[in-house]
């Protein structure tokens, strides 16, 4: 179902923008497993807005309440993980001229067409950006996990607006929204410490995992792994990354434009990838659409309150994504082990 | 499984490389459905070897057997399709120096670490590109279904080894050949007349489905959907469609920075996307390597009959894998409209 | 994962007796599809205990909060319903003399093994009959979807503790009660205007489905359908339901020892089968159980409040179970008609 | 999808009665696992027909080919092992006079319905028994890694028509046989040496899992475990089968009404279920069916060859089933333990 990723360690989404709650419901946790609710919160704290001028104004106190899996010592007993965020704050009067001119770059006309008017489009229903906040739990409690394995996941923004400049990066951002304007950009994601093997053949590859689950975060329009595009430019002597020894027997490569993964699965060397964000489509600078009821051209201003950039808010997503993927993969590994019961 | 794809058009693949066979079995195609044998043959052959010198000299008649499924009126019957193709010319000898010295890019060396000795590894194994002839047949018949609905999936090279113009593309791939060496690719994949409002929300998307279908796909490094890691560049109002009356009272864009997709589903406008293909990885120049038994660094020069550059025939492969990732949506978009049983 | 139920109409239960909260999120309802709030309600109240001496003492309002899905019309807007029940009356001191002496005829023992001492053991923990109210909630949705369809599901009590006369039920209840004692019955369920043709083959039938979910509720021991164990003593010239015209140009059988289900599918008939339901395990009769601590035989009585017969609140759970098998079978079913997107 | 059974340990069967071929892709099993495919045979052979004049006189040599995932020590390389039996000796003629008049108790009605004109009747097509076939393939496999595990798994025939002595159970066939008529039956099957702790709650439990396989061999129309539907004339007392202390610190019961199954996890005890078999519906014997070209009532003669029982044929089916469900959950097991990667 598409609220749900994963295949041991799954996860499943749910709640509306202006809906009483959203939240998430984790399964396959090996009871026993440590969650420290602290740390989690730490993580979500850095996808919530309000933090500086350029986010949205909406306040999100995004302060998970466990409903259930979780143990007095803050150990999982083995059942499903249930975390629940209110929704407050909602300014549903805001989207009501929306009702019938879909926005440009939103999910606003496919909606229309696949859900019909029982559709809830108030702040993007299931289309909001606000359900990352459960993806981050999900994914917030993955990285913990990893942690224990000695596994580290890592984003950072390569980019906004095309500036590459980090120092510049708010000044890009401030310029835009200045103009009622937005910008996207550019986010790699480096996971350190996987041992080698994990991941499946073919469609199970991590790759296609971590792409999966990567696309499910708004706004996000390529993916690539290692050299990526650019490898398509280099010949095979060039991309091919060497083997040499490694400390204590291990296999180590020259150089990593295979981004830790052949074949779909780890190599042992740091798993990377970048994600391109598009910029945030809700921009108040006046946009063409068409009012579905006369078929007829509108001009169409977005009041609301909206970031001009996602792309800080959308970093620790990434890790969120990345770290679901990847400890499914390890879950999935353990059964392919041959043993005892 | 990771040798699975989708939910309600599904297919798995099996087989190795110098296995007696490789194939694939189809669930979910609607009793009645018809599947041309001789078109899908035409396809298959797009992908196959030997057409010209830049190609594998290993001789792959890849003509399959049906074994199901399909009644004497070439319309499926309801039960699942298996197809088979038998393995020949397998010179398996050629890969004995490679069973203990991975081979740089590929697959070999978390290969061995995940299956143990007992890995099938002449030819790639489960890893050879070979592998993407029961996609194509998968695919091959998703495209059949999907132009009796009227959409019509189409892939080409936008460049190979960073050259762009076509006229040069087998001059490009000649020239690493003759030094031994290989070249990769860009293929863009464009998907005409899809209806509105096809994919899911969030991991259900069409982007999500693509991309786990299509980095199946060996040597495939990034994908980007409409606009891309350019979107990353762009401001909202660059980026953002227009919204414009179309015919017959539908909506499109002015523009397709969104590919098509926005919010997981189909907009209307053509499905676009973009593959980065990295150079094949068996290249004749000697390259370095680790001895697996020793842990000492080993030259390694690899014989056998490789491509020089699979770009070309990873084109249909694109269309097969992007035709079964919509099919699929299609379908489950089916039961997803209220009506009778 | 096995909390969730379905493949197209799919739901999620979460949980624990003891915990803050049970409750179940449910995907794949078509956008639009009604669900009437206080139907459902009316539903789960046939489940809710403290409706006579019979039943446990527990106060359990089961009076389900609607976090997400549902419009303000009472119509599905396309993300999933998600629903929360609080858990109060709690009195977890009632199960610490159970921390290590494992309840016979319980999920206990390997619970114990399976999930470690973190496992969460008050009131059941996840194996607790309480978690058949999500079960309800899912279920009764479903019934509605149903019933739009012209399909009723209706179960009713065939036996308990072997009485067969419904006259003599509460006595027999009332009777092991008095003896600090406990006991069973056979529930049987009816789903009448099923249509023809609805189930897949082999694996995804209505029986393997309808098996599936019925065996999640807890005690249930055995399930038949049509004749059942019947059956297997008859010949098939008596088993056999012959085919006769039925009315506007229908088939239907005379008998129906088939219980409308042949091939794994709906044969037009009613679809009837049977389940077992075993004594509630928890008695106030000592019973002999071993301490893990120690592994010697310790005597047990256990305390708490339990129903002395659970068989007339699991009738509405043995409908619920029914309709959310058939109507994800549904679903199914639409997609494999042949027709436009 | 309905021809796959399994999560981890996973087979997809693919063919119909009078195709080409048959046969199964099996994935999950981990590298390395050793399969003995004389073993395979002599399990496949106790299942195939033509070993006395009681069963089907259609000689199918069941003798698969392997296509696909074992080396040449007979361990599994980690690909997906795929197994071809061809179809001989069919005689599609016999089924013409079948088109349009479905026969009592065959699944021929409602596949008219849903697979429409399409489908492939002759032999019964998917729905045919000799699908059971893949199945012993597959289950077969299972049991040679269940019995590695010191897991064994046996069943037996426990009545014939209703007759109990075994010693007369040749006699009750051959006395149906004579009249045209058929006989079904029940059979036992248990589990030996299942540790505890296998299994998930709700609906991924053992017997849910079970029952979803076993109600994929057809002519099976209930099934119980442990004391089953005698356990709802029980009282608790008498139910529960009391813990006493094992060898080696194990823990055991008194009795086991509870079929080695609480909660849906494995106890430790031998897990008992029976299956319901109803008789063969193809019978010699005249019955009224309905031409569904004209909607009349029609006398049917079926010719062809048929079993008169088919319950000695289903035994090792039955094996085949639960071992496929129990290896699936022990796999699913290992994933679920903390630990390394």
């Amino acid at each position: 179902m598409s609220n749900s990723f994963g295949n041991l360690f799954r996860f499943t989404i749910f709640g509306q923008s202006h809906a009483p709650a959203i939240g998430v419901t984790i399964e396959g946790l090996p009871a026993g497993s440590p969650v420290d609710l602290a740390v989690l919160q730490a993580f979500l704290d850095r996808r919530a807005p309000g933090k500086s001028p350029l986010s949205t104004a909406r306040k999100e106190a995004d302060i998970p309440e466990l409903l259930s899996g979780l143990g007095p010592e803050g150990r999982t007993c083995g059942a499903p993980l249930t975390f629940l965020i209110r929704n407050g704050d909602t300014r549903s009067g805001d989207y009501e001229p929306l009702r019938f001119v879909p926005r440009p770059g939103h999910a606003d006309l496919p909606a229309m067409l696949r859900f019909g008017e029982d559709r809830d489009y108030p702040g993007g229903g299931q289309f909001s950006g606000r359900l990352t906040a459960p993806l981050c739990i999900a994914g917030g409690i993955a990285i913990q996990q990893l942690e224990l394995l000695g596994i580290r996941v890592e984003a950072k923004i390569l980019s906004i607006g095309g500036e590459k400049d980090p120092e510049r990066f708010e000044e890009t951002i401030l310029a835009a929204a200045g103009e009622g304007d937005s910008v996207g950009g550019v986010i790699e994601c480096t996971i350190h410490g996987c041992p080698p093997g994990i991941g499946e053949p073919m469609f199970g590859g991590l790759e296609n995992r971590i792409a999966q689950a990567v696309f499910g975060i708004p706004a996000v329009k390529g993916i690539e792994f290692g050299a990526g595009f650019l490898a398509a430019e280099m010949t095979g002597s060039a991309c091919n990354d060497p083997f040499v020894p490694g400390p204590e027997g291990s296999i180590r490569t020259e150089g990593n434009n295979h981004g830790g993964i052949l074949g779909g699965m780890s190599t042992g060397m740091p798993i990377v990838f970048r994600a391109a964000v598009k910029p945030t489509p809700s921009i108040a600078l006046e946009q063409r659409s068409v009012d579905i009821r006369t078929g007829e051209t509108v001009p169409l201003r977005i009041g609301g309150r909206h970031d001009p950039c996602i792309v800080p808010r959308a970093v620790p997503c990434m890790e969120a994504a990345a770290a679901a993927a990847l400890y499914d993969a390890i879950l999935e590994r353990r059964c392919s082990q041959n043993g005892s019961c």
